[in-house]
């Protein structure tokens, strides 16, 4: 099965009243809580054997995951975590260390970036490990950043290094909380994303959300060293592991020229954390401009997991 | 894995700040979101084998009762659900048309009470079929009743009949909403559960945390048909499925004397809903007396899944 043609059927259905000011097809829903509040609400599930694997990974690193996810779909709206509820189905047989392993990174994380646990539900069943996090946010008088506000002329910045995070990033990101919020206050953003499938896949649901295209610069790409790495392993070139690969759970920021001349420039943030890799067309689709100014269209691919 | 023991075991770790007005240890966790308005929330994952069997129950109730569960989890606090997330794992290869009639039977009753699905996350795994539903409640300006509020001298009322909900109330049954919101509109409630856990498992959480005791009527017992029938088939009494059988999603109601006599002979409920069932003591542990007076302390037993 597909997922993408089935959320979009599923939200052509879908209800919304006048109190849910963004529902389903963003990095997290909006609900007007009150008349001057607005909370906001995401969910995550991660499933043993297809988001991590216990064989391979430390199940405190998959609660930090877990959590860290989250995290990174609020701030991808430039809002505040607040709380988080959590289920969990144990396989049988689950020793009670293994859940308090689990809730050790669990709670790192949810300390460090002030997220209160508020609620869950745990159960056993036949089945692999299994951990669903749902995670409410605030907007402390600041505006969403939805995917919808890509304008032709915009420019797109993109944080960190891109590709390979397979061989450890996606379970260990830091998620890019405080820049957002940054950005979100000091700045002037039309849309924003976190790249949890792929650089293209996710740039893709700001175009068709904005219903404008984009050009990306092949040399600005950011490249990760686990990208290099990874392109060894599969053959496949660096710059289309950074293109492609998923869970790199950075930023991905749509806003006017001028406001990204700022940001690049601002003392707000780490030196060099933000990369300028293109910018938004009228036209439809992504397309890729080399060294030479040479435009070649590229399909957004999206790392799908096995 | 014991569950009860883990969750004690994390809510005596859990952190908590002052806006989180309940957190872990009740049917849903309460974030103050405003000055004057309360934002409820509620988590539960069930998962193919073991809350339901696909083999069985047709994928449309399986969706219909995921709702139910949370509705019921909202109406226990005599509030009312607004919004939820719903977070799917489809086990590679499942059908497009299973998600459509699976979304059939969430629709239906979310539209019926008015819950709007603001997001959720479907992924594909090698998993069986899970679904996870997160939901929030409003208060509307009611107070949301907790498990904490029992008195000795209360009584106990519930909803309906009680016992064996697995040969068919389990996935069909109506969350009491309109029961709950009416009890908490018009009648001073210290204390309220849905029963999913079983009668005496369930009335224990209220006692446990009012630091109180109980006293069962056996005659009061509203046992239902299909404890009867359980019984042929289980060699067990119908007053042991009515009390220790799970999911009937009933109302278990603490209240004081003279609000109880009101509300059994109130107008604002359909005739002979509410029995009865007891009464709060301050010795702690749950004694059932028989027709002679005779009183015998009871296990608070509570049914588990498979």
């Amino acid at each position: 099965m597909n997922e993408f043609p089935l959320i979009q059927w599923i939200r052509n259905r879908q209800k919304k009243s006048k109190n849910v000011i963004c529902g389903i097809g963003d990095d997290c829903a909006v609900i007007n809580t009150s008349k001057d509040k607005l909370c906001l609400i995401t969910t995550d599930m991660l499933v043993d054997g297809t988001h991590f694997d216990l064989k391979k990974h430390q199940v405190a690193d998959v609660g930090r995951k877990a959590i860290a996810c989250s995290i990174s779909d609020i701030a991808s709206m430039g809002c505040k975590p607040t709380v988080a509820v959590i289920s969990i189905c144990f396989p049988h047989g689950t020793k009670n260390s293994f859940a308090k392993k689990l809730y050790a990174g669990i709670w790192a994380i949810a300390n460090k970036y002030n997220v209160d646990i508020v609620g869950g539900d745990i159960i056993s069943g036949k089945c692999p490990f299994c951990i669903n996090v749902t995670m409410l946010g605030k907007d402390e008088g600041l505006r969403p950043i939805y995917r919808s506000g890509a304008k032709a002329g915009d420019q797109i910045l993109a944080t960190g290094k891109l590709g390979g995070s397979l061989l450890g990033k996606h379970m260990l990101f830091e998620p890019r909380l405080n820049e957002s919020l940054t950005l979100n206050k000091n700045f002037t953003i039309h849309a924003m994303i976190d790249i949890s499938d792929g650089l293209t896949a996710d740039l893709n649901h700001i175009l068709e959300e904005s219903d404008v295209g984009a050009i990306l610069s092949e040399d600005n790409i950011p490249i990760s060293a686990d990208a290099l790495r990874m392109s060894k392993k599969t053959g496949q070139t660096p710059l289309h592991h950074a293109l492609s690969d998923g869970e790199d759970y950075e930023l991905l920021v749509v806003l006017p020229k001028i406001q990204a001349k700022k940001v690049l420039t601002s003392r707000l943030f780490p030196k060099g954390i933000f990369s300028c890799i293109g910018e938004i067309v009228e036209n439809h689709g992504i397309w890729l401009r080399n060294a030479n100014g040479k435009l070649r269209r590229i399909r957004a691919e999206g790392y799908k997991h096995s």
